[in-house]
């Protein structure tokens, strides 16, 4: 290994030059004009896999913007690892709010700013400069590899999504390794183990048949806003449980080990609440704020109306009332058996005065690998010596649909391992990398895959 | 009487090529390139005031649409009534839907179809020839006269406030004879002698000092619309009672020949929901639905709005949540006191995870006459002998801040003789009068007379 880092250590300053190159090419997804950028894009990876060593080097074309593909498969008897990470990117609106071009990569402060640097160009390429190590080094990997690379991430994965479904036998992996999350804090190993999932719900309540006068009406009928007011109370308990029966038959309690990975994570629940600008922080009993966001099922409104909703006053005894209710889920609680008892509940607490539609708008399952998955062990042990501190665990409250897909299609334990920062600009204006993290991410990508090989 | 009642009916068909000459005149108070037709329906209402036999007729400007004053003072030592009306009709659209034109008066099965036939133009109508048929078949009145008309009523009767604020002693009288309402059906002699007031508020509730990811703070902080609703709950009880501590203090209870009175009315609870499209009604427990829409106060929700209101889902924690509540008050409620109170009730129901911002939007006085008073007694004796049958006494869930105006400013009892219908399209295309009401309203009108002058 002391070969193959002393190799990443002397093409520093080459990887970044290489980076910028990369982070030149403005391969946002979501405009057509932009359509050209994407081959570009695809090309340069597909470039870069090939002068790193990979075969079986090509582009794949989709209905959208092309895969690209490599891979290596020389070491019989060993693990084999996909790298899964995207070249597109977000827009860049509002220009006006950029220091310096989104597609003239400039570095300030060891950090390189830049559209998709973060996210994810700069975090993918880490992977192919540590295989790149080991075939110019060594001319072998210890593992097999492959490589995944695609340009729709940011407008949904809808594509790669089909190709994972109808190509598992090509994309067949023990591990998925993917650098597309963030660090707990800046120097902090970290390891993104677990994500929660959803069930995003609408429920329409219709009282009157039509909009009626309440001075006419107020007080013979009952009023859908209240109606839908005095069933969303019933969702929850006064300690934040959940009422909807059967609702953590499922869940996977945390384990003593995780709570404690939770517990010494510096973490100020005084300090999150003052940047909400909160003066009381709630939610379930008995679980930390870390446990709650990350860990435990929620149940939040996220949209609510009915009536009138302009200035002033309007004496309208309403038709309807509509919210969007969503729970997130967390392992093994499924989005399908959880909307089937979702919408049981509410028309169990729906008064005989009104109608009911309830419309499923959005199901994501959740996911956590274990603590003790040999992928995990050996990204934590690759992380713990390169950064000289112990890794820390983490979850993420959000979903990310492309890594269930691959965990449910391939079977394989995904291997959240990023170097970026909640507070890169990932999506706005100024997004940048830091480039010490970039590097230790090379020299991590590079130990995992020995580590993992053993 | 006789004399007077048959002088009625040998014209009554020159009363109604008069109204349809009225009728004529467009005088839509909203729209400004009808100002010219506001003072030519005034000076209508001047000279039909003069020919009828009134002194002191005077058209007087105001800041809006001018008023139309007219008098007869020469019965000393009896009462004085104030006959409010106005000339001032809603605009037209959806023009389309009239069958005929809205300012060409066309008689269809006994009904006059015109815009302001039952709104108030053949209503007001009805009392200038009352007073007219006993000047000319007798010289003189029973009892003294006011007319005030305006021509601002359909656009909030702002400038009609103003003036009998400062006009007290020009306007006092000991009854207000208003014919803008209802009756109870066709052919049902009917007496409104309440109104219910109103506290409309609105409650904006801010959680976080933006909108956040669902995902990455979901169940760590309080949702303002979920904290909304669990507020909205608090406010009434299962039984429908508003919970707002002294919030029924100061009701004046249904009397028990009220009471009677509404059991006494042809309803059909079955029929009302079946026509609202309702399984099922709901309402303050104790109470019959006439009751309950026109004597019991209510709560209602007129709009709510947070979060993400559009199509489809998105993932958002909302900062803030906003409910519209209007409160309808009965005698003796005070606006003024419920705001208070319905306040202080809704910061204590508040969690410390939110902060409240709590806005009044409009506040009304309720009202009802006693039945035993001395007008209310005529009126209903009037009606009794035109119609032929007992009189019935309802109320309006309704509120029509200018009667409450006349009832406190000039300490008055107010006589709302209506003899339109609900059904009389008022507001909508193809508006109508009911003429065989027309003709029993100033038969009505000049019973009235006498018998208040007894």
């Amino acid at each position: 290994m002391e070969q193959v880092i002393n190799y990443i250590n002397s093409h520093k300053d080459s990887y970044i030059e290489e980076l910028k190159n990369f982070l030149r090419i403005p391969s946002i997804s979501t405009l057509a004009e932009h359509r050209k950028d994407m081959f570009t894009a695809a090309e340069f990876v597909l470039e870069k896999l090939r002068s790193a060593g990979m075969e079986n080097v090509r582009i794949i074309e989709t209905k959208g913007h092309p895969l690209v593909y490599g891979d290596w498969l020389n070491a019989p008897g060993k693990p084999t690892v996909l790298v899964y990470g995207h070249y597109d990117v977000q827009p860049v609106d509002p220009i006006n709010l950029w220091d310096s071009a989104p597609f003239e990569p400039t570095i300030r402060d060891g950090k390189i700013y830049a559209r998709g640097a973060t996210d994810d160009k700069g975090q993918m390429y880490m992977h192919i400069k540590s295989v790149e190590a080991f075939m110019k080094t060594k001319g072998t990997l210890p593992l097999n590899v492959k490589f995944l690379i695609e340009g729709e991430e940011e407008i949904g994965s809808g594509n790669l999504e089909v190709f994972v479904n109808t190509n598992r036998d090509m994309l067949k992996c023990d591990a998925v390794l993917i650098s597309d999350t963030s660090l707990y804090g800046p120097g902090i190993p970290t390891l993104t183990y677990g994500l929660r999932g959803m069930c995003y719900m609408e429920v329409e309540v219709t009282g009157p048949n039509r909009d009626l006068h309440s001075g006419t009406f107020g007080g013979g009928v009952d009023n859908p806003i209240n109606v839908l007011a005095e069933m969303i109370s019933k969702l929850k308990d006064s300690s934040g449980k959940i009422k909807i029966p059967g609702f953590y038959n499922d869940v996977i309690k945390l384990t003593k080990k995780e709570r404690d990975n939770f517990k010494r994570l510096p973490f100020s629940e005084k300090q999150y609440a003052k940047a909400l600008g909160l003066k009381e922080l709630k939610g379930e009993k008995g679980y930390t704020t870390l446990e709650r966001v990350w860990a435990r099922p929620t149940l939040d409104c996220n949209g609510i109306f009915g009536g009138f909703t302009g200035e002033g006053a309007k004496t309208v005894l309403p038709s309807k009332a509509t919210a969007k209710i969503s729970m997130r889920l967390v392992p093994n609680q499924d989005p399908k058996k959880i909307s089937k008892i979702f919408k049981s509940y509410i028309s169990k607490i729906a008064p005989n005065t009104v109608k009911l539609n309830k419309t499923d708008l959005h199901g994501a399952y959740p996911i956590a690998t274990s603590l003790d998955d040999k992928a995990t062990v050996s990204a934590s042990k690759a992380l713990s010596k390169v950064f000289g501190k112990k890794t820390v665990f983490m979850r993420e409250g959000g979903s990310i649909p492309i890594v269930v897909v691959f965990a449910k299609k391939l079977k394989a334990a995904p291997v959240l391992m990023g170097m970026g920062l909640n507070t890169e600009n990932l999506h706005s204006p100024n997004e940048h990398f830091n480039l010490n993290h970039f590097h230790l991410g090379i020299q991590s990508s590079a130990y995992f895959l020995e580590e993992y090989s053993l």
